[in-house]
């Protein structure tokens, strides 16, 4: 068979752990030919690729970033251009696509799949926010570097007695926040998924310095938003230099909290050092893992599906349903991190 | 309420997680009162304990270690102990005991529940080899060391030109093995429940060598024995200084690999390491969320059950059950990992 | 002996390394007393202590912060309490005072000495830019801290084909973004020690896309600013919400090299990780030398001195030298950085 | 100019960052072309060298290893091998040899620089015991992993209230235990350069014991051995395996403080995990300055020299100084040890 594999979106750790796998399991196990588009789906478009063997993927499997590039590509363009993928399958003889990527990938690999493509999808995205799998690659090690980083925060909150707003990667969801937050013994976890109220989060936070503490880290996801009419809240785009995060949540959050406790307030904005660099040993076995069954669905003509982790054993979802929704944060799950705060 | 609250058997990183977690759940929000035994069962028998509030157990989460301590105590003192344990729970008016422990503390525990005590466990093993919950804490922080250690091992053997046999944990299951072979890329990986033959082993690691490879990386179980009747093997127990793993199977495989390849082969074994220091993120808030849940089965009276994972969801699961059998590394797993050695 | 120990100014890596090097010198090896003043200079002022016996600094070694706490104090509140200082030292009965802190710190240390009290001073600064000791504690953290997240955020440059522009701290001098972009092999390190021309840095950083590579890493110091009239810069201070580090220069470099270069570029600012939680190895093994060598002093009744380390070697120099000048980066340490990046 | 490279002797974290800095430094700044010998000294003498231009290098400062291999060649054999060494030399058109090696290397340098070869060395040890330099690379990196190994086995050692006794690197000199223990707080430092009674040991151990702590952590350099008739002790070379380790120092003086004790007492051997991966912040610096003054000296003529460390800068040292004896761990370091732990 003949095999072509692409990775898609925002940097993630474990993509080349993929990439590896498939190489291994399809040339190895199948004697199958393995080729990889470069940069996403523009590799597709336009024809651009190379020969996967095992020496393309030696040394890779603990190097964070992808060997095949990634760009985002516009959906319309992708849309544009489904009989130019389609000629390009047919001309190099492809038996399959193994797209890895998020939500946005996931969505293209169901329109190719549904014009007629022999795809199977495999997920990525380290906000763990696909619905149809317990969690992907990239999520472990994102909460990792969140974890570590808090861990060394907190001395400095202490000896500098303040209180320090942490906000981590989650424009949708909570996950990264919540994970890291529980791992690090955070005194509160902010997510979009639960619009905040400034004066809960000041009394909450308030408590800690009338019990006789003299710190408090609140780690925030940097999608949470205020309820409304609670706060004055700038959103994103509005900074004089185009950048997004400008008004980020964590700075807004430090000046309110600042005026309102008495309390210095600094904000800390970890930022792209979550979604890169060597994957932990769960995100490179886990990815490890999704290509080594990519290739057996692939072999099973099993198309149409994402590889998807139920419990400790892989299985395949339709991509219909992988892309339905978003998955958040449950109020229990969030319940339970607030109890042990 | 009154919660009792014990950890037994060997280190495991996320104890004191566990132990923060349920002070936090029952003290805060159900306002019950909780104690720690000292060392284990030792402190039930001996009623010897301390009370835990939130300063017991402020700033452990990410400790290593117990702050309770732990003692491995026979099973046979435990029996003759069942009616002393009972009239040191009557005296001190617990409703409820939550043991943290492995395979021999839930049979323990098990063996109480069953004599009328009030008993929800925690399973706890760097091993994995709990049957009824998905994983346990401690299994990732063991993965994640070793995983680090063979990192850094590949560059030195691959200088050296050296074959390293490199030794983790596990007497009875391969998953550290299997995880940290996998996570790491190693060329073999050699568990207890598929006896090897050192003429196969002999001949994957030659096929490297033959195909231009300086070096190999060699996973071993320490419970991992050959075949029977297939090579010499020098069972533990026979050191001269008394110490089990003397003829560990690691040095026992370097010196065949030596002979048969004639290629310089190094034994390393990483021991102790593997089981204490702090835990990682996965594990804290996995052994976070299981204290919550015991707590959560004490004030529903879901006594004789021990908390599971269950995909991303925490469980009960009768004690009965959960000791029934070894979790070991199915055929399939093995198979996983041997396509992408 | 009695001596009193305090620490002062911001958290570094290494200060409760040498509370505890101190105390079990002097306590153990000497018979003296150690106590501890609360919050820096302001316990000594306000007769704030408690006793530092060897129970006292059990286990804190590899903690960051400090257990003593640490406040910054106006040098003109410590010059009015001089008088006040100096009863409480007669009334405790010290025969020395040891102050753990920066150059802020050793100056105050310095007017106290003057002053004719008894004080042997302990240089702390992660910043390494106090001139008469080859480097202090804390700054190999901050530099290896640093230098993780650089080699994470490569992966990932590479992946979204960026320029990631990192802050790290140094308002003063560049030593952290030297270190850590030499280590992490960084593409351009601007440093406060010499204005950058936004031209010239535009040069560097293009001739590496012109040269086919598809990514960059500048690291700048949070001090670093343009030559004079050279590009727009807009000054900390201005922030709406009162923060000082607002428009900082990694964020402000990010607009001016994403518009000259077309490459989408990104500001990273690494912030407060960099000088807390755990100390590296060589912080632990110089501040605990740092520790032994003042109480030796005290013992010797060297007063008016510092610890400093001169190649492998603890000597003592007078606190008055010690605060002359900063210790900033020099033209042939920026121009080896400079030709291998 | 024409510069051939090789490395030579056992891994050592910073390799690579010597290749690298030295191929930018010829290359970029002053135009040179540079080859790398294969396999250390026995590339020279077979001739087998590739060129090595600013693509072979990317990517490698972070990497443990060396790219260029290692191999030990018989001094013997490289005596017999000067007029071929010569030879090849004088083929190639080469204006200089950078040998990066430990002591047997640098004393094969100074042979063939005495012979008239035009060299500079660079000093490599992970065991610091080249005496002409502050410190090398490598070293740093081996007392890093040792170090944080013996954290994680503190927390073990406690709840298993055993006595740990845990092997590091260092055949002849006590350095990395010495740093290591330092570092991480171990309860007893055993060196080379002290022989030790383990009569004086057991009394240290017991003495924690008797004061109520619960475990110990003893870190022995693998070359430490008992006074003259103090203790059976039982050399290496023994081992039915031919392995030279097999009765190692840490595994007999378990037995004895077991024996001793009544305590568990438990050997650790770390092993060649300190030697491998990617070197700390600080070795990268190093390394990368090492290699920028060897070309330096190389372009100033300063041939039969080696780069060394003094203070913060990096000079020259002949190389007939600098293999003239090993720097080991003087008293008064010792001491200063002795008194913290």
């Amino acid at each position: 068979m003949r095999i072509g594999v692409l990775t898609s979106g925002g940097d993630c750790p474990g993509l080349n752990a993929v990439i590896r796998s498939i190489v291994h399991r399809a040339v190895v196990d199948h004697g199958d030919e393995v080729i990889g588009f470069q940069d996403g789906w523009k590799g597709l478009l336009e024809c651009d690729y190379r020969k996967l063997d095992l020496d393309a993927v030696s040394g890779i499997l603990a190097l964070g970033g992808t060997i095949l590039g990634s760009t985002r590509v516009q959906p319309t363009r992708l849309r544009e251009g489904v009989e130019r993928a389609k000629g390009h399958v047919a001309e190099l003889g492809l038996d399959a696509i193994i797209p890895i990527g998020g939500e946005g990938t996931l969505k293209a690999a169901r329109l190719l799949s549904d014009s007629g493509l022999p795809i199977v999808g495999v997920p990525k995205t380290i906000d763990n926010d696909i619905a149809s799998t317990d969690v992907t690659f990239g999520f472990d090690t994102a909460v990792g570097v969140a974890t570590e980083a808090l861990d060394r925060l907190k001395t400095t909150a202490e000896s500098h007695q303040r209180v320090l707003i942490v906000e981590v990667m989650g424009r949708h969801t909570g996950w990264i926040a919540l994970h890291s937050g529980m791992a690090a013994g955070a005194h509160a976890i902010v997510v979009p998924e639960r619009p905040f109220h400034v004066d809960e989060l000041t009394k909450v936070v308030g408590a800690r310095f009338e019990a006789g503490k003299k710190f408090a880290i609140v780690v925030v996801a940097e999608g949470a938003r205020p309820q409304d009419g609670t706060m004055a809240f700038e959103a994103g785009g509005t900074d004089v230099y185009g950048h997004e995060r400008f008004a980020g949540v964590a700075r807004q959050l430090a000046v309110e909290l600042e005026r309102r406790l008495e309390k210095e307030a600094r904000p800390v904005i970890l930022g792209h050092v979550q979604r890169g660099g060597t994957p932990t040993a769960y995100d490179r076995v886990l990815a490890t893992r999704f290509g080594w069954y990519a290739v057996e669905a692939v072999h099973r003509g099993d198309f149409g599906q994402m590889t998807a982790l139920r419990g400790t054993d892989i299985t395949l979802v339709p991509l219909a349903e992988a892309v339905e929704h978003l998955k958040t944060v449950p109020a229990e799950r969030y319940a339970e991190a607030e109890c042990v705060l």
